[in-house]
């Protein structure tokens, strides 16, 4: 049987010359929709307004990994999703050790200070002996684990899933929900995330959006944190309220907060993040898609599709991951 | 028999109450020079000020890696001297991390975009396959090696010493010179510097200041470099011809410069480098002398010394370090 292929993606040119150095077998690489294409490799926003056109489509493999477009429930579910995983994991560790240096190491107070010409001595931190809770632990969050456990740190993990990374010193689990939470698991929750975040150094945050991390990074999680506390952001945007972090940053409540992700990307011109004191923002760069990774995810994937086995990386469209 | 040691540091308190918590046996802490004192720890500068007011002392333990002022010719040299070592090879590795992720993640770059209201989401670069040399592998640069090998770097060491870290992928040496070099070996120590530096991403110094390391980092060795290598110094600044590195980088010869340390420090203030383009100071602030750090060295010797037996990280007067 033949597969016809169609690729979504600002890069597809790059994902087209990666896929057909592959030679994978009985693949044809179609350029427009056409009904016979059955696999579509992409980005979800793009995926999403052509599947109408694709009635033959059994398997879409993101090239990112939060999935959010194709989840809404007015559109088709009846497909094999799968997503890019198990690649953002060290450049996303990365991206928070460069952030937690540059807190500690006081990266941008030494520079204001050369533009002063004022010697500034002052002492700096350390890693050494900090803790750092990580709110999801999957394929980064282990990865994010390993890291810390390099330079030194206790690590807290909070996740749902299983206890599988090893780095992880102590873990944290909400309660099983598959409906909304009642009155009295929310309390639990909330009890669960407190004894979380207390004495935390840092907070990062890698939870994908779904109905259960909605604002999960809330007014109560910002005052349990020590007013030291640094928060990063690589998970998504709709994890925070973000009222509530501007609050906590204007009061002092935590010492400050880098954001890659955010709710409405880009960030509208009026928004008040862009002059918010001791937040930083760097505009969804922190673990970018390469097409050689993301190519060999599908070539992996192509193979199972072809000899009937799971996909790797399917997501659950209930569960949003 | 009794020891009578001085405390010479501006965090002497400090000092005094690490050793009086230890108990040490047969030790009495003086609080001014007497003639009767054979033990100093403190900081190379002043002890050398105070050497000649303190006739009895077979043992100075700096707490500084540099002692420079104690190699002085003019000073005398008939006791044992001692420096910091193994303590700074962790932070050391933490200060060049965080500036090559600063580099790499153009951590500056983002932060004037967020003030200019601009979403800049261009392409980071990541420090897995890059090429990072290190001028010197003793235990600051084999810690530095073992780190960069965590992010996937590879790892070139220029070293007299012998090869003792399996970090480095390879090493490079220079000639024996116990004398002045001569016009051939000049000319071959220019050669294995120049391989070294070919094709380095991240060009690192961790030498001390010898007479064969002055002005090792020069016009040839920046010549030597990729136009997009990052230079940093956390050994000594003798080690830089501070004239050539701001030519290389006011033509762009190379990418950047972060310094901890100068040829003078703190630096005039009409020195050019305050001003230099892509040039980062950091004001010798990279590994600090921690009290609780120096204490355990000084208490480890201290229990040596009245073995009799030698003594921990001696610093060869000839050598330099």
């Amino acid at each position: 049987m033949t597969h016809k292929l169609l690729i979504l993606s600002d890069l597809a040119d790059q994902y087209r010359t990666l896929i057909e150095e592959a030679q994978l077998p009985d693949l044809i690489l179609e350029s427009t929709p056409t009904p016979e294409i059955d696999i579509v490799l992409g980005e979800p926003s793009r995926i999403k307004a052509a599947l109408a056109s694709l009635p033959a489509v059994g398997w879409v493999q993101s090239i990112w990994a939060g999935v959010e477009p194709l989840l809404d429930p007015a559109s088709r579910h009846n497909y094999i999703l799968t997503n890019a995983r198990g690649v953002f994991g060290e450049l996303m560790s990365e991206y928070i050790i460069g952030y937690l240096l540059a807190h500690e190491r006081k990266i941008f107070q030494k520079h204001e200070a050369q533009k002063n010409k004022h010697w500034e001595d002052s002492d700096t931190g350390s890693l050494r002996g900090k803790t750092i809770g990580l709110l999801g632990v999957g394929s980064i969050g282990a990865e994010v684990a390993l890291t810390a456990k390099f330079f030194g740190m206790t690590v807290r993990g909070y996740t749902t899933g299983s206890e599988t990374s090893t780095h992880v010193d102590m873990y944290f689990h909400p309660l099983e929900s598959d409906s909304l939470l009642s009155g009295t698991q929310v309390q639990q929750l909330a009890a669960v995330l407190q004894s979380f975040a207390n004495g935390l150094d840092y907070l990062v945050n890698i939870l994908p959006n779904t109905k259960d991390t909605r604002k999960i990074i809330n007014a109560d999680l910002f005052n349990a944190l020590p007013p030291h506390a640094l928060f990063i952001n690589v998970g998504r945007g709709q994890a925070v309220d973000e009222s509530a972090l501007i609050e906590a940053l204007n009061q002092n409540k935590i010492a400050g907060a880098v954001l890659d992700v955010l709710e409405q990307e880009p960030l509208p011109k009026d928004h008040p993040f862009w002059e918010t004191p001791n937040l930083l923002m760097t505009f969804h760069t922190a673990a970018p898609s390469l097409p050689e990774d993301i190519a060999k995810i599908f070539i992996e994937n192509y193979e199972l599709f072809i000899e009937d086995k799971p996909l790797k990386y399917q997501v659950n469209f209930e569960r949003g991951y």
